[in-house]
């Protein structure tokens, strides 16, 4: 059950475990039973794994490293033994670091020297664990925080309503009127007074085409992308007239991005545009006319789908 | 009628107008009809007095204040003609003061120099008034703000119609909800998501004239009033996107207050209905859709002015 | 004792009462003994006006108005007795206002109608006074808000007393610290912990009673005030957990208040005393426990009542 | 000159001084020449009135109020002269209020006992003063805050001078702006960089003196006034570090402001030139560099012997 | 192109590939042209890898991944199959991580299970990808977010002003009466007043024990855990009287989460059930009913304990 | 000391350099003597290895990559070379990295291409370097910012001076508190004042030599470091007279760290010091008097220089 390309001095390697290709394991580590050591995985000295764990490549396990039975160690999560790490200067004692069991530790993941993690706590992929983990805890992040607790069948996440938050608006720059992927960026004047401001659309002089259907947008987390979508026929002038958003607009060929960030600014997407809106602000307000009233079989949704209309187009 | 401690020097007291113990009133002043004029009062020459008017203890009337019919000026309510007042420096001409028919000042008022009460106003007892008060508007504090507006029987102040909160059942289609001295509100479709919400509004089907013009106003300090006017012929169609602000309707004869705290709120109102906005929040953003584009000559900005057409329109 | 300039038309006028120049006193009007009315006063019919009582110049006293004996009311204070004020519209009845033994109220201050002044309140100069004042209060400001509560012999501003600053050494166990105005002032035990401080009450050993109920106090607008009642029978221990509440402890003889500003401060209510709340913090949280459960009967909430009682025990 | 109705008890009244209907006079007051007393005004025994004074109807000035030469006084303005009056307790000895020459007391203001309203100072009609009024100085509000100074024709407001706003290009090298009142604005060097922001001021070349003291002010109270004297000797280079600060300078002869609202500004005030800092910013920290060290002898810190010591000045 | 010290079982590799040192490729995996596998790369089974692709070293290709053509994995880039990982719990079909064309992933990047990378999107070095990235989207830090998009040549970051935003914390949802794990929540009466707001609880009746002790525990910090432990005797209820807190409820079985985000809730946790108290607010006052006096031999501290605790119990 | 398994293709590898298992090292690389190459290690050509270096397992060192002596490379540290990596499009040249003498990067931390890390710098595990790190500088996250100073020992985090807090009594006068790397830290004078605080420098009384130029320093980012240089000749004086920021003071023998959070403290930096500042706080503004004119010559910008010039001072 060894790999002959591996190079096991140890002895102590319990029974139906799996020692795979180019692996190192030093004389004096113990290695429990019915483990799969994946390739590439290096076992100093001063080691103890229990019985049923998994090591995924790129590992290492340092002298000072215990991982009790049934922890699962991700790929290249890496640990380490020296708080404090100087070459050539090695600490009288290696620090203690200890893995209980049934524990998960994600892909990626860095444990940091004298760190214990729980029974069943999950430590999150590309997490660095600063502290200690409690029992069933779930961990994420640089540094590491606790997000929620283990289920009771220690399979998912336990259940709570969370809300997501967001960000305040910030201004962009002051854009000139221009023609970007095909569509076209208006600047709609507007009429300053201390006693408030008013902006201004006028249908027929403006708005290249006829408004059929007029809708907003609010109440957006600023992690959400809307849009990401094209139309078959309609037509779209989008305001953004609180806030601010970002606006991405693609013809199947050039990409550009406009900050919609005034109320003074509006965009006009023409049909077979794909438009993606992310970065709204908490209190951004977007406002559409349209030339078509809804209807589900003008959306595009797919951006493979899309390039293929376009390119057919095209060939037309 | 008049008390004999007082020295009343004018000749022009109308008829059945009462003035009582210890006031002075000057030779050019002139007193209207079925007045009462309270003990300790004094009125200076440039100063005119309507009808059925009550002035109360120790107010002083000053060149350059006019006073109209039916108005109440409550318990040393203080007025003053010049706005930078020194010792022995009297301006070329006192700064005109003006109170409108059937207003009223409460108790220990102050009216700064220059200002209009409007028609049916209400100033309350110890307000520092700095700037002019619209017809049925009532101010409060030191300096005055608008905290509300008086309902159409004049004796009460205005309620906002309060609709179900956001949190309550949105409809899936647009609905006539009420109609409000002459105007029309609508419960709008608002399609909740946790990547954000939609409202919608559909301009053939919803919108109940040909939109030809779109504008938005923003950035209004909460002090402000805006709208104030009437249009002869065109018809608007009201949505707060964002924030909150008072919508007050008013037909020349009946009176309502909406409140337009979500947005998915609409309200049409048609041409000759008097339109107030106030209370704006902060981050308040008004969409205005109008059947006309901008002419001047399409506002009445007076309310006098405006009762007098809705008159001549009844009458015709 | 009534200067010959004055038009004074009761004969219900108390003994050594002095009315000075220019004053109107009506008909009905009632004036108690040893009065000073100055120049310039008028008092309407239905009034009615204690002994030693002082009214400054300017002030008009109106239909409706209840002055107590020893009230002092400043120069130009102003009255009135209609709270929505039309030029010859009457209400049909006038709204009471009243100005309870012994307050004062300042220079040109303005007392809305309906509002009832409590015992030896203080209105402060150019306040406009929309709500009742308690006992003892003393408000500022347009519209006026209490800011404190006046001292025992009634001349001065109650002092808070203060405690030793949270960042001060902490008992390790329940303390009683002081006794003031019949009531008990605790330092309860706080243990603090990096990870969060935590305070303690045993029930049987610290709390002086058996407790049968406890109820919370929160969301209270700073400008409120709680309390002021007291109990036949009922014990209260109060504690603010959160923010920070003042409180005025009264015994009918003594005053004193109390800053409850942090979560380790307790202080024992015995029944019969009287206490107020204010000054509520936005975060504030007070927690009561009480030593019955609910009862209506149990409270006195008329200050004069309560003062009433307190001598009844007191003789007995 | 005194009206027939009036009971003037006094005989020290001045040359053509007018006094109309209904006051009474008590016998001890002083009034100067050519003073305007209206109707309604009452006038006690410890009162002293200067020359050329204009009292408008419904005044009283009580024991302890002293109105120095060309005041004005609004109508309705109210003093009183006890802080916690009480009826029928007096104070052992009145406080004492002093209105200085040329101040102006706005309609309804009311003045609390103990203050002094500098000389030329505007109180604004309704304001409520609870502290002394500056020279100059205008006051607004319940309770009264100064708005603003007046000008050196003490008909206006005194207008900030404005510079161009931070988002304007900065110049590369120290240079003077403009001099005002005797004083130099100049604009420092500011080198912005991505990493943070440096100004500098090179002694030798930019400071016209000697620098002997650096001092900074902050954590003022956004009410607080600062500086109000002049040096006889000392020159100061003010600069404001962070935050805003506004800045009134006067040579006894002309006045300016200045708004001191970004770190790249200094005003440079040469001895006997009279400053005043208002409006700080709740994070304004103001340097100031000095050419002498602190000596108390140096400082003027009453405007009227300020100016006395201009006019010597001027005369020598 | 094979280095002869790599172990590569699959004969599906493409034409012009090289494979450097210490490489595994298992039977089933299929590696297209013109790739470029650098050392210490395995690749599982179920995988798929296009042409032009290029392999850092340090990554592994697990069952489940489909890499697109022209994509670059950087060196020690880190991937899994499994959402959840436990050792030996392997999940009935691996989740699906795709890689589409031309995407490009950066060193020591994490990429979490059933994630796609669009086309040509970039994921930065050190990033951890836990959702999808857009199509040319470019994702940062630790969680990934993006942060704008690549240009249409696919070579440079779009250009937009980015700002970081943050979170703040959001209330949950409102829960009815229920039993969640063996504990019970409660809606405590809450009596609303303009005046502030009280809720009560009467022992007797509401409280399903005596209590004998009353503590509060405040100034938590958010990142702190509390509680984590059971009682073998005392029952506890609990209440957020201000701010909020999780609250995770245990019975050994089931496991429950309960938000305590607002006075009016309660919680009764009987003995034996396992408590945790985490998420507080920074203003959160947690107030804990206890049926026992302090007893350290009272609590279970160890979750291992309380299970042994709890199985014994069944058992019995 | 070269591994059988290993793949070492080039022949400058020191004396007494260890290589263990399953390493790749190409033909032109340079590696040191002494040096410790842990297993999977892998060394491309254009890369250069200093004396006494560790490199721990899972590490590969790409083109343009250089490492100092005795420096420490934390297992799975990952380095790349293109800082827009896209498949088989490959820069025209790499980008250089350099990791100075002495540093150490921690386990799993990913180094951006390009990046300095600067002598005896510390990168936490985990960390991800987007930017330079400068000597001695301790940085943490994703991405890493700076967060403290390693001591003069190199083996500790600095330990910031901690002062007497605000609330403690100032000195009236003028004091030097202590002396720290050859640099002296004074306490200002400060004079308390509820209008207001004032702290106050006296040029030849206060500061050690003339100071010839004033400086100031805001608006820097939380994230920035200023100073970082040392002088030849100028002395410098630095108080931080609003918010607060660490400074670091190095003679090139002692480290210390002192904390500006008071604008009482000032801090002679006599020449041939090195300076650093950092975690300015949002508000911060940091006055720096100094003894010259700006000299861009006299300034020493690199810490290897400073300390050579250091060493020579000494020997001379």
């Amino acid at each position: 059950m060894i790999h002959h390309t591996s190079d096991v001095q140890s002895t102590k390697v319990g029974k139906d475990t799996r020692i795979w290709q180019f692996c190192v394991v030093l004389p004096q580590a113990v290695i429990g039973d019915d483990c799969n050591i994946c390739a590439n995985v290096l076992v100093e000295n001063d080691v103890r794994i229990g019985h049923r764990v998994t090591v995924k490549s790129g590992v290492q396990l340092w002298d000072g490293i215990e991982i009790e039975d049934d922890v699962f160690i991700g790929p290249n999560a890496t640990f380490s033994n020296d708080p404090f790490p100087r070459s050539r200067r090695r600490p009288a004692e290696y620090t203690r670091t200890r893995v209980r069991k049934g524990a998960s530790i994600g892909a990626n993941a860095t444990i940091l020297p004298g760190v214990t993690v729980g029974e069943h706590a999950m430590v999150a992929a590309g997490a660095v664990v600063t502290r200690d983990v409690p029992a069933y805890g779930i961990v994420v992040g640089n540094p590491a925080r606790i997000t929620g607790y283990v289920d009771a069948n220690d399979t998912h996440r336990l259940q709570a309503v969370t809300h997501p938050s967001d960000s305040a608006p910030q201004p962009e720059k002051y854009k000139k009127i221009t023609e970007l992927a095909g569509c076209f960026v208006h600047e709609l004047p507007k009429i300053e007074d201390p006693r408030g401001n008013l902006s201004v659309v006028e249908f027929q002089k403006d708005v290249p085409f006829e408004v059929k259907r007029c809708f907003w947008v609010y109440g957006v987390p600023g992690k959400e992308i809307r849009g990401e979508h094209a139309h078959f026929e309609c037509h779209q002038f989008l305001m953004c007239v609180a806030g601010s958003v970002q606006l991405v607009l693609d013809d199947g060929h050039d990409r550009a991005q406009v900050s919609l960030d005034r109320p003074s600014l509006g965009v006009h997407i023409p049909p077979m545009k794909w438009g993606i809106q992310y970065k709204y602000s908490d209190d951004a307000v977007l406002i559409v006319f349209a030339s078509h009233l809804y209807d589900a079989n003008d959306y595009i949704r797919d951006y493979g789908t899309y390039l293929h209309h376009v390119r057919q187009l095209r060939a037309a």
